[in-house]
């Protein structure tokens, strides 16, 4: 059997693009991607999982790499499951293949579904775990973080995306906003909206900017598949909101003011990853909880000395409680600056 | 005739160095270095300028290297005076004392020294001037901004210093501001301080604060020299206030509150650079004055929610209105991060 470390890592990078094809729907399952290598270690199959019920991402590949995968390499994003669901055992299917090798990207954390590895190894099937630290691992892990966190936590990831001036306005005295940032960085809350499976308001922001959260390129054509926009608070949304009227996307009103409820509801409804988007008082209310897993800042370079804040009360009124984060990005997008920063680890634990 | 643009390179950067000497007495005149390189391309001397009266850098130079300077070449980081000031022309000095070539490091931009640069070519010497967007004539004329500013503006060059929470606070709802920022961001703070020749606060910020402003090391010790600090403000400053009871510094008390009014003074005493330092209404009154010519942010990962922000009204009521800048360099300082800002070149013009 061919074996070539650069033509693996060539094969699971495709896995991992069809596994996260944009437009795919969204739902509690993983995003995984699979690829086959005959017995001489060439690419003959991509397959990958489309959804609850759909055959998972192994089975899509064997069926199409028919006896070619007899001998040969399976590339998988996840651990291959070893249960029965609506769909049979992967482990199972990839025996059933003769494959001779498989390489997982990375462990399944469901107690569930795993034991795959174990399994195959048991055959006689040589299987290997990338490195968790590899940059294709941690783009593995990153395309499946709102499904493990929400196997962990019960709740969504939550991402706060936030944008202001370097004082930390977000709108001008007379609420003006656009645009405080530059095409490039706008361009990149188009992908991160397309990234996630929810993006969420509150009744405040509908009111102010009557915004339409949907996920646009820079010519302004709604794309395909829209994340699901949340709306939420006790104020009633008005019947010709453009979220309400745009149809390009599904627009839920979540009728609460507490984020453990409003993210109970999208869990239930099988969202995984949500995007908070603007409003200074909802932000506030997540921060407070210790609701937020994530914070993208775009930061412009202007000053406005005087507005409406990016954030609203924390209750923090001395320098020993601020609110301590751990940055782990820092780029410049366009004209802007974009600051990742995520909670710190020595932060005390969320309740 | 040896000729070797490293060795020139690295003559050029002592000069430099030497122009540049932390503890040279500030003032309104240049920081000007020179090294001279013997026929044989050998470094022979380096000299510098002290401040106002004393030799300039070419004469410090010549004279140590003697002898030795005859057919050599002569690095200067500005280019050599034709006027007879205090001191005699360095024109005439790097032809008495025999140099084939100079290299200069900027253009003086002051039209009654300028010129020496054609005197040297009409006697035969061959002369080169550093293209300005080298990294080492940016250097050079970084460490002269101030001087040239003086000469073009008449007022000295103003940098906002600024660092705060990424929502924008300088401070808690109680007033307490220690520590925002991370050590490696204050310690930066310090050399910032020990490279202007005027630390600039507000009264409101000594009453507040009470900060001592001199530049100091990790370890706490003071510098041998200090810029000089300057309170703007009508209120009194208290007499135990630190800046007056720690003698590390000169402290000037200037009763305006009008910024115009402060650098006519400051420039008057021959002041070239001046650090402006916290005060969120300071800041305010030069930067809608168009009195800032370049801020430099600190951005901690931290959020407060509530407490002063780090600038004050600018009278700015709508976005359209907001004070553009131009981003000229985002950097991770420890923890932090450094915005470093100008005046956008599209700017209404200053006043």
């Amino acid at each position: 059997m061919q074996r070539d470390a650069q033509v693996e890592k060539t094969a699971m990078r495709h896995a991992l693009d069809a596994g996260t094809t944009p437009g795919l729907p969204f739902g509690p399952n993983p995003r995984v991607g699979c690829a086959v290598l005959d017995a001489d270690g060439r690419l003959v199959a991509v397959g990958h999982h489309r959804g609850a019920g759909t055959p998972h991402a192994e089975v899509d590949a064997l069926t199409r790499a028919g006896e070619r995968a007899h001998g040969g390499t399976a590339l998988v994003t996840l651990e291959p499951c070893t249960h029965t669901g609506r769909t049979g055992p992967c482990a199972d299917a990839l025996l059933a293949a003769g494959v001779r090798r498989v390489v997982v990207g990375m462990r399944d954390p469901n107690p569930v579904a795993a034991g795959g590895v174990d399994v195959l190894r048991a055959a006689g099937v040589e299987v290997d775990v990338l490195d968790a630290h590899l940059p294709l691992a941690r783009a593995i892990h990153a395309a499946n973080r709102g499904w493990a966190h929400g196997l962990s936590h019960e709740r969504p990831f939550v991402t706060w995306k936030t944008a202001g001036t370097l004082d930390g306005r977000a709108a001008a005295a007379d609420g003006s906003s656009r645009w405080i940032t530059g095409e490039p960085a706008r361009a990149e809350v188009h992908a991160l909206r397309a990234r996630v499976d929810t993006v969420l308001v509150g009744t405040g922001t509908v009111l102010a900017d009557d915004p339409a959260l949907t996920v646009r390129s820079a010519d302004g054509t709604a794309a395909p598949t829209q994340p699901l926009r949340a709306v939420m608070g006790e104020r009633p949304v008005p019947a010709e909101a453009r979220l309400l009227t745009d149809g390009a996307a599904e627009t839920v009103h979540l009728t609460t003011r507490d984020p453990r409820t409003a993210l109970a509801t999208l869990f239930e409804r099988g969202r995984r990853e949500v995007l908070l988007e603007g409003g200074a008082t909802l932000a506030a209310a997540f921060l407070a909880a210790g609701l937020v897993d994530e914070v993208v800042a775009y930061v412009a370079p202007a000053l406005l000395g005087a507005g409406f804040p990016v954030l609203g009360d924390l209750g923090i009124t001395t320098i020993d409680d601020a609110l301590r984060l751990r940055l782990t990005d820092v780029a410049r997008v366009g004209d802007d600056v974009r600051l990742v920063l995520h909670p710190s680890p020595t932060a005390p634990p969320e309740e």
